[in-house]
């Protein structure tokens, strides 16, 4: 990790302006490895300071992260998404659409590296979806997309919905063999971003039952992240994942409802502990935004609720609860899990990545 | 059924003061068939009108039907449950909690036909779990209660979360066979009732994961429901099912996503078809308090809504949504449905069971 | 009033694809005087059938009324509002932004009635707003815009916070003179539409204490509602209006909370007496949208309660309680009231409008 | 204040197991200058551990505030409140309900300090209502109480609606007079507890128009709070206050819209600056509980936002905006504000306070 005295990373932040391009921003004022030092955006806010870029017609300032916007970063230049040249900096923060993604990542990536929350790449054969603390093996794949010519590489986050689905099911999967899985999510508006995001009128008192895609993603990218390293590329966990995906009237946070089948016998015990002691090795590295656990297993059985968990751990530790034996399946067992979309599922995880990328040296502050 | 110039079938509401016994007032406003005659509540209310029996000492009245409270019904003068003579009346609609259910229905059902809310002898041999136009042929039970000495029998509808479950699992279990069921309920606060129910700083942007008792019963009822009568008593269903229930911040309604298995080669359409023609007979015989469809299957992927769709047919309707296969069980299906849990999951759902019974001939009006 | 077998007034919808021209056609439907013949909206909808016109790229078809679409509506095709001929219809219902109704709405009055939504025309001098039962004396303006060479007029409704103030002080001014105002208002989401309207990430356990151009519309428009007619033109009230807008959590329905003070000393049974009494005359003509009374006066203190109240005569009654001395003022007094701002507030106001209009002539179904 | 090494003051919280109550053990946890010592509630808690009192039927904790329960508070076993000596302690932290606090607090007031969030003092003369930062010079009752026997006082806080409100006039009050103030509040639901508090299905999509009592305390206790000490009492300011408040579906923090005519002149940029220079000196005295400013100003229309506001300065600034002339009174000005109930206008608002009269002297540790 940086010593004291080294230079920070200089980070680009592609897609600036929406509210995952704010939560970088947010994320990364005052952090001591990386430096957030070009912004770009789409041309309409390309040649203005970002708080202009930011300002309605009304004058109203539209930003939507925790703390105020940091003055320093106001006062940054928006450049052109398409124009930007990613040789000035070490890295490069994509929260762009999947569309102008497929584009725009692959010409940065050949200049500096591209930690993406975009679902254009998660799904190319040399591509890994990386969720800090689950699958870091799987970060040769950078190093093979290296090999191929680009100085950088594409490593996009998985779906939100994934993440939690993910981190809860690798240590099971690594303990006990995963067989199967049933997931019925129950997901924030905030994961639907704000242009135009879900509408009051359509959420207030209930339940939309269909996010587009969303099943799809979920199952596909939590098989290919609780996949294995073969050559060059992964292959998938073998497990079927049925997923459900629905919006509730919740602010932050999805919530998940999982039923799992086993390959082996296992007891509440030997799941329970395989689940607080999962990530210990990542999280003893000490990375500046890791959590001081990637997972919290509740024994009330009126937990996780979603606005009462949802930031443990600074909103990077997934809450597990109610775990209860399904007598449906072989070795069933049931659990539900409360996991923050925009914190670990978004800007912050990407970041806890960067933080690991650097320390492995696959990011590094070039010396200028 | 009664012909114009029959005398009413008279009823007793027990438990009147309650939410649900409200819900049985407002709904029997008019009705062509049952007339209220009496009322009866815990001995705090006895010997009051019921309008100063709902009286808070604020002032307020507590009433919260659809309807202003009917001024005849507020003029009648609430009897104590205890001492309740149901030889008087025709019928019981009995919503108290199954604690005191488990004293009074037992008496009253010596003297009078007994349909009830509380979850109290639901489990019974001899007593039949009935929704209506689901398991008509459960009602033999009824008549056998009556063989053992009763003038009437006890009754229970189901669980709020087993009516639409099974509404949707019997046609496929009939035509398909069900082999295994996994169930996530999202549900509504108005199930928890109003003393003290689900307090707003409990629900507002948020879920919890834990309805006590709520999975255990979902599941028994449904596979009762949905079983097989066999002598004198009831062989439940053998398929298993397994249940998440869950609740949100929406007021009336409950979404459930279903994956279930089934025996046998399905086709969506030959579902579909099953779901749009089922109760087709049952619905024919008209009674006053039927939807003109027993479950509604939208084609369009973002319905059920549960705030667009819980009051289809007067909220005797299960609407059903996002038919889609389930690859990872053989024959494996998944769906979502929304049923008005406080109406036909309470109140109108006893009331048209009641419409049924009396057109059999196991309820009628007393020549007086 | 139309006698059966009289021919039903031809109706043209403009920007009938929003959802308050989908409030006006699902309030139209069945309507024994009024006929729907004519959808008019923009030219990205123009030449489509209307229920290909309000459908999504993702098939999801955008109808948010209370009744599923009019299958004979459904199939009208949509004309392009700026083409569209007015002289082919006895009256216009037109519900577009208020920079096209600049446009739209004078150039089809040359040829029909207008009635609108739009908030345009409503400050000019020979423009009424008008509320059905309110200011019905100020319909004589309608005639003076005719006599100036149109066939037609422009009659728009009301902002809808003005709608129900304008509604409770009318009496009051009436009767004991109204001297000065302040109104806090609690408005619903469905007031800001959906494109974008209200988003679920700005307003679930918030506030929005600022709604554009809203306080300024409120006070002028109560005051031109509440004005008199003096030759060819309204001269307002002369009481000062003072408000404050908010967006708060709900549905539908507006909530405000009213100070007042009086002109006149006046005691709580007079001014109950003035609500209650009021409109009579107006009702007493029995049109097919109005309700049984204007105004519902609360004795409850906990009432009106904007979820239970909205509805109140199909949601053209404002209910109206918490009626107490202001003794900050001199004749002073306090209330709230709760008004259903997208029904009587919007399309179901307009069609009464054109109900109380057809009946005094100033519409009638043109000869064919 | 304290210095290192000095003992800190030993606190007792009365009504320990209530919502409030944990809102005080919860900001106490690492006080630097007070320690809870002792813990007293009614009868069925006494002699429980804390973690048991607070522990449900089901085994669920009932613990609601935004840190876990310290592991040393949770051993501390609880005492009955009536047979509580307060002799043993420096300080009492009071929140029992109005109706045990008239026997209780005079009890524990002749032996020791005692701040309270009850009512039942508030409105006796020689007891100030303390807004910590706005009407110190009040503290003087306190030693007047103890001149006549005390060796403690009775010091309540104010209900949490007058908080924000007397914050924001008492600049305008000092400056330039208050006249006459309109205030329609808009209220969390946390300001009604748990027990039973509002529940979900009141206030979901809704609004509830009245809160008893709320109005008259707002008003008096804000006249009082402003007013002027003669001799041993307050003289109430005279400026009139007519107050309407509502509960809306809002987790925590209250927002008003304030209508105030001054008694002089003054311009939009004299009032922005008596905000925003409002109890510098107080501040400056670096109490750990206080905030950096007692008012924000926000410049942006569509501030203050409850759910974006209430937090800001820890709870314990009040976020004020929209300062508009009111044209309707001479001298008129329109606002709104949001103030956080359950910090600055309960328990942290209590702690801060005690921290002030601790540097005074009116509290200190005693030699032990």
């Amino acid at each position: 990790m940086a010593r004291h005295g080294d230079a920070k990373v200089r980070v680009a932040v592609v897609g600036a302006t929406g509210v995952t391009g704010q939560q970088f921003l947010d994320a990364l004022v005052n952090h001591p490895l990386l430096q957030v030092t070009n912004l770009a955006a789409s041309a309409r806010s390309a040649g203005k300071r970002y708080i202009d870029a930011i300002r309605q017609p009304s004058g109203q300032v539209s930003w939507y992260a925790d703390s105020p916007l940091d003055q320093r970063i106001g006062e940054i230049e928006v450049e052109e998404a398409d124009a930007f040249d990613a040789g000035g900096v070490d890295l490069v923060f994509s929260c762009v659409d999947a569309t102008p993604a497929r584009e725009l990542e692959p010409a940065y990536a050949r200049l500096a590296p591209v930690i993406s929350t975009a679902s254009a790449f998660r799904m190319e054969s040399d591509v890994p979806i990386l969720i800090p603390g689950v699958n870091m093996d799987h970060v040769v794949l950078l190093q093979h997309q290296r090999e191929r010519g680009r100085k950088g590489f594409i490593a996009p986050n998985p779906n939100c919905t994934a993440v939690g689905l993910a981190i809860t099911l690798a240590p099971l999967h690594r303990k006990f063999g995963v067989k199967r899985v049933h997931m019925v999510s129950m997901q924030a508006v905030s994961g639907a971003g704000r242009s135009p995001g879900v509408i009051g009128l359509d959420i207030l008192d209930n339940i939309v039952p269909f996010i587009p895609k969303e099943e799809e993603k979920a199952s596909a990218e939590t098989r290919k992240i609780l996949g294995t390293v073969v050559g060059e590329t992964i292959r998938p966990a073998e497990f079927p994942v049925s997923c459900t995906c629905t919006r509730v009237p919740v602010l932050e946070g999805h919530t998940e409802a999982v039923h799992v089948e086993l390959d082996r016998d296992a007891d509440e015990g030997a799941i329970i502990d395989a689940w607080r002691s999962f990530g210990g090795e990542f999280l003893a590295r000490g990375y500046p935004t890791a959590p001081s656990a990637m997972i919290h297993v509740h024994d009330d059985p009126f937990r996780p609720q979603v606005r009462l968990d949802r930031d443990l751990g600074g909103g990077m530790t997934t809450a597990v609860g109610r775990l209860r034996r399904d007598t449906t399946l072989d070795n069933g067992w049931k659990y539900l899990l409360v996991s923050h979309n925009t914190k670990m599922g978004a800007a912050k995880g990407c970041i806890l990545l960067a933080e690991h990328l650097l320390a492995e040296g696959l990011i590094s502050a070039a010396k200028r």
